[in-house]
């Protein structure tokens, strides 16, 4: 047993948890001082078991859109909990969520809601195959969409067959895309997006105009469907669909994580295009007709379209990646800031640009020391509550980490 | 657009909601008067947006335990908002509620806490085939493991591939099971199992000792594992795995639906034989580490160790049914009553003792009128809410149903 109280949690849950922690906040590849519990959040900062405050770069992997414990949200989400949650049938937020969606996001029509970002997923997978009968589907190499059996990605405890039907293709090449197409030929079914390139280990990458169409001209052409996962990206890009500024509209978007600024919601969202399609598959879960969800997602709605936040945000994130620049810059360090700046990737390469992981985990280390939870090779996500101050407190640490480096 | 409330709302609803509702919850194949949305849950009652107050036997499918709204669990989960839910990593919570399900069900060593019963039933069947890297995996005909593409009940939308390696076999039918066994020969992965059958629009059938003792026979025999998928009945059967009282115990069990009394939760608890299988694939959810749900969990287990809930839902059930029994006698209805009784499932056969569904759902009908959330078709869920005086108002209501019959 260790001697924090962080290091004897980890010790108990090595008994009772598979690798003592599963999934994606498991700290095991992350520097060895990170904390692997919190025990309070509340804005933009959490709290470890040993004292320590930590300003979180990471916004629970992206569901922390308006400060973590956000009254106004958390109240929504209370006082519906006293009405209606899970019953044996929605109530009517369902109906008002889905309008909500449908009004705010132009490509939607209707709305299905769920719990995980992979229910979302799946459920377009299913719809893109629905829609024509046809089996095949094109990802982008590298991009995530999930962890059921057909998207996990590691291979263990899946078969061949899960995939049997996809093709890869490359992020941003429309050559590639068209290719990966054409080895589908008229068995089409759809092609899957990220809306921007956000793989873990590697530079970000806005889409081009040239990629995004060609999507959307394939499935136009081969009456396939296109699918926007804008589960991890979704309203941290835009107040609408992440390609709408480009004019590419989706026939299916995934949303998930901050829809409902942390609290258990996910949806997809569809054209009128897919809805045969959609009102012909069967998928459901136990909590995803719960209205309390449905109430914070309301609030985080009109946060969404009421505030600054979007802009605010992008700001933030724009002061980080040039303090970040001038202080690497100053340092002598090859560091790459790519994407969107306000979800950062921050990576360390060495002189002949290469990839320097290592680099990379002992500045993290060095920030999560200086009480910054800054993420070594998975894009960070900036969330509203932070201020210019929090930003600079981050300069401020990252200047001493880039020092001692 | 109809004149009631409800029919408003479909109206709404049939614009932005693919069949104007999903999975389910959906009314459509109910009696035409059940309500589609409800305003108001507390106990065992619901209330619609029309002003009619209904005695829910279905328990919201299942989650609703200890009744809604529990103040006292309601109460944990608030309290724990208030701490922290969804963030960066989890609380304690989440050693605290995993060691608590390590204690109290007896095959259990580990956990892994998700949303969705499917999220439990996923991470099983991926489990089984990372085991001893083999395919083949054993599911009785007719059962309802989830609605992921391996195992949604309707087709649309998947492909052959995603069950290739799927061998039916009849619920407790021993040689059935051998001969699906022996068909995948050292190929077998594991087995699954509904703790009883308990499939919808059919008798539903307690495991016989034979059967039960066969699944684990074989699975030790071919160093296979077991999976008892306790998403639906878990808590209702036993204070333990619903085949503890056979003594027969799975390596896997999956849970859900009432763990948290409606809080979105579920997990999959496993045995030291499958925790190397267990630490070696990649499942995760943007919620599956939220606090709030796990301390609502802790909360509910409390109830279920320190009072007599299970034996007074049985009591409830066996009053039920046995006053049902008497009505239908009494009106010459042929009506089987199968299964646990505090999960009764209640069907109408015609006198060649054939299924009459259409009674079924006149029934249903004939109840819900009257203020009685029937279900015509599916298993219901006798509540610890409910009381002798509420089981009495269902009789009585019975009694008239089936004279209007």
């Amino acid at each position: 047993m260790g001697t924090t109280r962080d290091e004897q949690l980890k010790w108990r849950a090595k008994k009772v948890i598979p690798n003592a922690m599963y999934g994606h906040q498991s700290t095991a590849t992350l520097p060895p001082p990170t904390p692997q519990f919190f025990s309070k959040a509340r804005g933009a900062y959490l709290w470890d078991y040993d004292g320590n405050r930590y300003l979180d770069l990471m916004s629970a992997y992206g569901p922390n859109l308006f400060g973590y414990a956000n009254e106004i949200i958390d109240a929504a989400y209370i006082d519906q909990l006293s009405r209606i949650d899970t019953a044996t049938a929605p109530s009517h937020l369902l109906v008002e969520l889905s309008e909500r969606f449908v009004n705010l996001i132009e490509h939607a029509d209707w709305a299905i809601h769920c719990k995980n970002g992979t229910d979302a997923t799946s459920a377009a997978l299913m719809i893109c195959r629905a829609h024509k009968g046809r089996k095949k589907i094109l990802f982008a190499s590298g991009a995530y969409h999930g962890s059921a059996t057909w998207c996990t990605p590691v291979p263990s405890g899946t078969v061949a067959e899960d995939r049997m039907h996809f093709i890869e293709y490359s992020y941003n090449d429309p050559d590639s895309l068209a290719e990966a197409a054409a080895e589908a030929g008229d068995d089409l079914a759809g092609i899957f997006a990220s809306p921007f390139k956000h793989d873990i280990l590697s530079d970000q990458a806005l889409p081009t105009q040239e990629y995004a169409e060609k999507a959307r001209t394939i499935c136009d052409d081969m009456d396939a469907l296109l699918v926007i996962d804008d589960v991890r990206a979704g309203f941290r890009i835009a107040r609408d669909c992440s390609w709408s500024s480009m004019g590419v509209q989706p026939d299916l978007s995934a949303w998930g994580k901050a829809i409902a600024n942390g609290h258990p919601l996910s949806c997809l969202l569809g054209s009128d295009r897919a809805r045969a399609a959609a009102s012909s598959i069967f998928v459901t879960g136990s909590f995803w007709f719960s209205s309390a969800p449905m109430a914070a997602c309301l609030k985080t709605l009109d946060l969404i379209e009421s505030t600054d936040y979007l802009e605010k945000i992008v700001s933030l994130g724009d002061h980080l990646r040039v303090g970040l620049g001038e202080i690497s810059e100053g340092a002598g360090l090859n560091v790459r800031q790519t994407g969107p700046s306000q979800m950062p990737m921050v990576l360390f390469y060495d002189d002949d640009d290469n990839l320097d992981v290592p680099q990379g985990m002992a500045f993290a280390e060095l920030m999560i020391k200086r009480g910054v939870y800054f993420h070594p090779y998975h894009n960070m996500f900036i969330n509203a509550s932070m201020t210019e101050a929090d930003i600079d407190f981050v300069l401020e640490r990252a200047r001493q980490a880039s020092r001692e480096l």
